[in-house]
């Protein structure tokens, strides 16, 4: 007998560069059952992206009902864009025990923390990881490596990358993705493990 | 580049006829780096046990001169015998990066972490865990199984039994002893993804 239990709504963030997208990616494609939090924004689609898959692409107007309505655990405007995390993306799923993974830059992470304190379903549901490279250096080599960007938006973004390194502290996991394979797997028993914490087995029924 | 870190003292603990003991022992079997938290006791040694390994068997004069040296954690007194637990059985190693672990009871555990709210570096280190029984009712046939006390006294083991189990939700995991090698890899890999949890990687040096 297992005694019923909360999902875990797992916020994966870390700087750019740190291989975020690519975790995500190989992670839900091996874990089928997993439920991905897909965020709204009303920026425009790029080549490819889907909606309802990378994000619900909404309007101004739907966007600030929305925030109205109470209905974002985040949300942020960045260069004009609304992007936000619904309610509705994690609350009703980790209540049915199922687990939730959330791909989020490190602002909405913050604000995620944020929230939990006000409301102790997602506190005691949400797992804060920080997903970061192996070293600076590395993460250098990343960023130079797509080899698209001119120099300054480079600098730009080391030094974006630079203080956003300094969050790690505020996570409860530091998770550095040296190899990806490897990394997914420990994002995995990191999952099968917290399934073992007791602040998610609801009382009910166990050992009586 | 791996980040400087605590060591984990893991607090075992939970109801007699959970395999606290079988599970402790294959656990350091199989894992010879991890230390062991042994106890002081004014009890005499029984048939077998080694002083040092088992116990440390000391006598009342010792016992007190060291609680008033404030050398324990924690420490109890049942039927007349004392016991305890000495903080340099943890503090220099988990200090040192080195995991520690302790096979306690539930009196203990819970002296622990009380002690633990007024001490920062062992609010860090240590991880409750409760070990379980799959069931109330599999306890029991456990502790039956035993064969050697009278109905009486096995009676009064269920009932002690049934008064602990409940103290699960005071423990951060709980691990269900269904079968010992499958419980003792579950440790293995609550260690192994415990080592990635912030609160004890320190700061110098990481990501600068």
């Amino acid at each position: 007998m297992k005694p019923p239990r909360l999902g875990i709504a797992m916020i994966l963030s870390g700087p750019s560069g740190a291989g975020k997208s690519t975790v995500c990616n190989l992670l839900r494609q091996r874990n089928p059952g997993l439920c991905f939090s897909v965020s709204c924004t009303t920026r425009e689609p790029r080549n490819g992206e889907v909606d309802g898959r990378d994000y619900y692409f909404i309007d101004q107007k739907n966007f600030q009902r929305k925030i109205k309505n109470n209905e974002f655990v985040e949300y942020a405007e960045v260069h004009g864009n609304f992007y936000g995390t619904l309610k509705s993306e994690i609350i009703e799923r980790v209540r049915a025990g199922k687990d939730v993974l959330l791909d989020i830059d490190i602002q909405g992470a913050f604000h995620i923390r944020e929230s939990s304190k006000q409301y102790s379903l997602l506190e005691k549901c949400t797992e804060f990881v920080f997903l970061g490279p192996p070293s600076f250096g590395e993460l250098e080599k990343r960023l130079r490596g797509r080899g698209t960007e001119k120099e300054e938006v480079i600098m730009k973004r080391l030094e974006t990358a630079k203080s956003e390194l300094d969050h790690w502290r505020d996570y409860d996991y530091l998770v550095i993705n040296k190899e990806v394979e490897q990394t997914v797997k420990d994002l995995e028993t990191l999952f099968d493990i917290l399934h073992k914490s007791t602040k998610r087995l609801e009382d009910s029924g166990f050992y009586t």
